[in-house]
């Protein structure tokens, strides 16, 4: 029996990106998707405490399942284990996302937040991502590289709790320098919200932003990515600052 | 001129809890809260792109304004630091949250979500929980702890890029041992969704799960908050695994 591929995004289940991803998840194994209905950019970890889900399936065969949830990414990834997936996945993926989930964009980003959860219940897990934000961007340059991390982690594993976010640059692909493993980039975005007034003279604001890098020196998946390289942030579900306990202890203990 | 705190929660403006948290904060500095309108639990470092957000304001004076925001914790905190606050806040307070954000909830947390964005944003900050979902829970147990807990870091300031995640066990205050500077234990949720069958015959599942601890060792924040101890764990936005970096060089570079 060939292995079984569990993929998911947050750009929906129809986008481009996944079925990219598809494509390629099938050279290797079975696939099941189960991906959100409409786009969930921005959902980070959330999950779906408050209301039923309901799952709508696109397609069904033994090689290649396609199931739609309206919930998050999140979501998707703990009902397709448990109720959608006729096996236990050898893989997660998720992606291949419209668009950067490099340095601090982890954390808002439902893709990713998809890959953490696998990791946390126990799964092997990668999650891709092109840097460009288009509904038609092209995804063949992210081919070669998306095989081979696909193709090593399934050789070889992941160190144990650990996933790995993968951006590529959005370049041709004889433009590609190779891949670098990196760390975060310290970044964050400013002028987070502009203020605008409807039609009939009320207030309301408007997520945007300006992306701050503060940190450009080699190591970093920043600096990989405007270096022309595919950044591989190895990524596990641990907020601690391991650093600060000592010093904090003896402040409270 | 005292010193400016800005408040969030993901249980809503109206909680029990923030108005604990809100209490406690005027001790110490003016108080601007902005708090979502509805509930926010799960929401994790959720933003909202896709739609604009409205304000409502409760009251407003110089020593304590709140606002309602139909966005996410993380929505609230942006939104009030760029165009609420009249000053830069000293400090961001999130909580008290209605259950525990200890160990894994860190990342479905809707309340430590506004704490880690608060810290991406350059701010101090800290989010208080306590171990009872009720809406109706008792917070006087709590008092002690946040009011020492924020008085040390407005005196003594924390390090750079952390926040506090202090978890409360849900005793009377006699019976609580005291404070430990912990790590996050290695937990999860297990049994995710619960598949019911609605009243015209079709499947719908519900969140629900089991938390399962696989560590229970002192230093954990389980154990602390087991143990009746409060947990403060040092908390970063970074999910970089530092020690797998090399490891994975020899196999991508």
């Amino acid at each position: 029996m060939r292995p079984l591929i569990l993929i998911t995004n947050d750009d929906g289940v129809a986008a481009k990106g996944v079925l990219a991803l598809e494509a390629i998840a099938q050279e290797f194994g079975d696939v099941v998707v189960m991906a959100p209905e409409v786009n969930n950019s921005g959902q980070s970890h959330s999950i779906t405490p408050s209301r039923p889900l309901r799952v709508r399936t696109v397609k069904e065969s033994d090689e290649l399942s396609v199931y739609a949830c309206d919930g998050t990414p999140v979501d998707c990834v703990k009902l397709a284990v448990e109720y959608f997936c006729p096996r236990r996945p050898a893989l997660v993926l998720a992606g291949i996302n419209h668009g950067s989930n490099s340095s601090i964009n982890v954390l808002y980003s439902g893709t990713m937040g998809a890959v953490v959860e696998a990791t946390v219940c126990g799964f092997e897990a990668i999650g891709f991502s092109l840097l460009n934000h288009s509904v038609n961007a092209d995804f063949s340059s992210c081919e070669p590289f998306v095989r081979t991390i696909i193709a090593d982690v399934m050789e070889n594993g992941l160190p144990d709790n650990v996933s790995l976010n993968v951006n590529i640059p959005n370049l041709p692909v004889g433009q590609i320098k190779g891949i670098r493993v990196c760390h975060e980039a310290k970044t964050y975005w400013r002028d987070s919200f502009e203020k605008r007034i409807d039609p009939i003279g009320r207030p309301y604001w408007w997520l945007t932003g300006k992306f701050v890098c503060d940190e450009l020196q080699e190591g970093s998946d920043e600096w990989a990515l405007q270096n022309g390289f595919v950044s591989v942030v190895p990524t596990h579900p641990d907020f601690t600052n391991y650093q600060a306990i000592k010093q904090l202890r003896s402040r409270y203990e």
